[in-house]
């Protein structure tokens, strides 16, 4: 039993791949492919960002004036776009989990309730 | 600061809507209405499912196999479809709990990571 057989396909809310590049850059600016690589390490592989959804959620992040891009030379001496937190993405970042908390309890009360009826 | 002024407006990943559709039917056979309210009232109000988004899941759980549907009277005395867990939905609801828990625990890692390398 290897852990990527074993490990299932995570879809990702389009809020929660948000606040995971908003978390992945409180380390620092990363160019794209970096960012991905960040969630699937942190993660242990359990998280595959695709290429699909993590450029628009960086352009998203952009036009909100949550993260800025810059071009700038990466490990393997390409030009790449570098995304970098502003301090509206930091706020935001925090916004964010607190209601992935939130909703982690809503769910945890619904699938861990004792009873049809609430008291 | 009251309750209802408080809470975030949560959404719900499409499997996770079909898992808590899939849990409140564990106690019993529920109208539609009635499995909206049950995640309301269980999630302490935190959790609102949309009419437009409840109706579609119940039409896709039915046809996948994991609920079925039955005519009856509603307590209002009103008809009503009435939906009921089989035996291939609890399976389902098991399957999606796991990968629910999966899901909220890789999540956790790259939110409370405390350095950007993982070694």
């Amino acid at each position: 039993m290897t852990k990527t057989s074993d490990a299932p396909r995570l879809e990702l809310l389009q809020g929660t791949l948000d606040m995971l590049v908003l978390r992945t850059l409180q380390w620092g600016p990363r160019h794209g492919h970096g960012i991905g690589q960040a969630i699937r390490s942190q993660s242990d592989d359990l998280l595959k960002v695709e290429t699909g959804s993590l450029y628009p959620a960086l352009h998203r992040l952009v036009k909100r004036g949550w993260l800025k891009a810059e071009w700038g030379i990466s490990e393997a001496n390409q030009r790449a776009r570098y995304y970098q937190l502003t301090a509206a993405g930091k706020a935001q970042l925090s916004v964010e989990r607190d209601r992935w908390s939130q909703l982690v309890d809503a769910i945890g009360r619904v699938m861990n309730s004792a009873s049809a009826i609430k008291e």
